[in-house]
């Protein structure tokens, strides 16, 4: 049995086809520029092989859907044959309305457009993703998995913004948090590596991708997370500002004339490291500083002094942390950052063990030195095994 | 010798006449409803004595000091007696520019009228108290004591946010914070207290007022503070959200129509405390939510998890912590916000003893258990007294 992963964005689709019975990727790939005229392009890999590379033009998220199809069928594993078991979609925002994966229908996917004012830029394309597989195949289960599930169990003190409550409540703001699967994945994953079980650790997560948040998990229960309402709250991000005086927006409208959507745009998209310093791969940055860069320096000194602030407010969040745990791009490959971020926290129980942490990439491991009362670990995430995992877990479960 | 303390806001005047032979209170009060047509009125207090009031009219500050004069002429300390060194301002914003206590001049006076942008509400009012006081004894030294001050010391790291570096110089965006007499004050008695040199503790200070703010001082030197380029950022607040996620504006903005300066009101006006429950009092909060009341029990909880959460960061910035203070009305006062503020953070070193948090106000004391790794403090903030003392500090240097 099989299941494909479709994560839609407003002009990419990226998909895996996972094998059920080992979770292995049996094809995957992503398809890119869709909508946007020239230079449309699918890049496929079958298997453990090579990728391979097609350009193509994709009017719209049909045909590149379409295009993945063909991809699949190639390798003899269509949407047609035998053994898929469901069509699995990431959805970004699921609001206070869905706290699991849930079943798509009709019902369903009007709720989920209805959240597209939280989220007017993936839930758009999400539903689109998911409106154009059930074109394909009307007969298969499509689940929708939601990004901001995993936090619905946030309790309504960290949840709750001290806001204005009728206002709050009227127009759906509060604290919903995203990365879900990663955090939820990554956080059973570290228990696994402990040989503990998931509802007896308290792990803080450090998710340091492009996009960046924290997780406070306890028992398997997320109980704070560092993005908010939309994903630009929180820890230094790529392009996103993470926290910042909101008063910085009021300032910023009146004394330098921007709008509203012109601050949203700067906040989001040229912010954070790239604002910084003018470069949001973090290899690069930790190379420039090396050479004495000094807004590359800042740059990642900014970067570092946030995440060692939520790592202490989760430690106090959580009273008692067994396992601090990073993944994503930066989690997973950055030492200069894992590092950083943990020198000097033996007040918290926390220390690295410098070689350990200089080890390239593998799976998941420990590089906690040996008197570190919290286990330091470095645990790849995959979201998309997550979601073909609850995908697959739902439909199973309806069945039965 | 003695030093007038001048507090001047939009529509009021608080006033303190200090002994520098002993830092004793010699009189002091309040002027009210400034510009605000009827009701005006003076509350002033001579040494131990009990307040009297009168009733004014108070067309504008000019009218409102000359009555304070008056009063203080009542008690044979006017302006004009012998022994009035200086008059110390409060001056809530000192952008990058004045990072110390500073004798005014009419350039100077120019350049704290340069930083409205940054205060708009508040500069303007310090600058009205400057002039009115420069008038009445254009002989004598007045002294500029600014909030953002004692935070000048705040590393890059920290001042600085995830954000376009060209729009952050350019309109002066950065972390300023405020309350920083207060924190300076505190910080230093709580070394006193523990009988150590302030340049060999490192504080966490709990600044809980009806504004509320947080400090991280090491060794005597602010390292990072809660309040950002205004102070609306931080901490949960009386009337204002503290922290939120910046996008929470364009949302309401965009969905709600809420326009730039209702969304300003909201936040800095609506929000906090009161925006949770209709009370900003915490007494009142206290007292609701032990008779069961749901919407002040969830605001007490968000006000303490988000207090919690600075503690901890603030560990982690700090590496070690010798001692934790609280202060201010909440801070000095509330015994239930300490308790719930500390629960459970042995894992950081911090145990409060119940017995000792239950005792009433008094002089600054230590709360904390005889196993505490941190000591907990209760410190009386004074901003008034530490005005005067860097008023004095200044006059008599510039002198000698
Ligand atoms: N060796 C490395 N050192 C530092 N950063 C790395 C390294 N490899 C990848 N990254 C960072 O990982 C980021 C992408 O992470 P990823 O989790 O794929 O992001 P997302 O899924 O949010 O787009 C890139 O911005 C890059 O800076
Ligand atoms: N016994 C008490 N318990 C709880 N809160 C108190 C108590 N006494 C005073 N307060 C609080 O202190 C706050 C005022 O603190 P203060 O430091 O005077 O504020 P500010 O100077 O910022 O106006 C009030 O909002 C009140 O809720």
């Amino acid at each position: 049995t099989r299941v494909l992963v479709l994560n839609c964005g407003s002009s990419s689709v990226k998909y895996r086809l996972v094998d059920m019975a080992d979770g292995r990727r049996l094809a995957g790939g992503l398809a890119e520029r869709i909508g946007e005229g020239d230079g449309g392009r699918i890049v496929h890999t079958s298997g453990s092989g090579k990728p391979r590379e097609q350009s193509h033009l994709f009017p719209d998220h049909a045909a590149a859907l379409k295009a993945v199809a063909e991809e699949l069928r190639a390798d003899g594993l269509g949407l047609d044959a035998p053994g898929l078991a469901a069509v699995g979609h990431r959805v970004v925002h699921g609001g206070t309305r869905f706290t699991a994966p849930t079943l798509v229908t009709d019902e369903v996917l009007d709720e989920v457009r209805a959240l597209t004012p939280l989220a007017p830029l993936h839930n758009p394309a999400n539903v689109t993703g998911i409106e154009v597989a059930r074109s394909l195949r009307p007969d298969l289960p499509q689940v929708a998995v939601f990004d901001t599930a995993f936090h619905a169990t946030l309790p309504e003190h960290a949840a709750r913004y001290a806001l204005d409550r009728a206002v709050a409540d009227r127009y759906s703001v509060r604290r919903y948090g995203f990365h879900g699967t990663s955090h939820q994945y990554v956080s059973r994953s570290t228990a696994a590596l402990l040989g503990r079980d998931p509802a007896e650790v308290n792990v803080i997560v450090l998710h340091l991708g492009n996009g960046a948040s924290a997780s406070a998990v306890a028992g398997g229960v997320c109980v704070e997370t560092s993005m908010g309402m939309t994903p630009l709250e929180g820890l230094v991000m790529g392009t996103r500002s993470g926290d910042i005086d909101p008063a910085v927006v009021f300032h910023l409208h009146r004394v330098g004339g921007l709008s509203v959507d012109a601050l949203d745009e700067l906040l989001n998209r040229r912010s954070g490291l790239l604002g910084l310093c003018g470069e949001n791969d973090m290899r690069e940055i930790v190379r420039r500083r090396e050479q004495g860069d000094a807004e590359a320096g800042t740059a990642f000194d900014v970067y570092i002094h946030r995440l060692r602030k939520y790592i202490g407010a989760y430690c106090a969040v959580l009273g008692r942390v067994d396992a601090l745990a990073f993944t994503a791009g930066v989690g997973e490959n950055s030492a200069p950052v894992r590092s950083a971020a943990t020198a000097g926290l033996e007040g918290l129980g926390i220390a690295v063990d410098p070689a350990r942490n200089a080890l390239p990439p593998q799976g998941p491991r420990l590089i906690s030195a040996d008197h570190s009362r919290v286990a330091v670990a470095v645990v790849p995430t995959d979201e998309e095994f997550e979601i073909a995992r609850q995908t697959f877990a739902l439909v199973h479960r309806s069945r039965g």
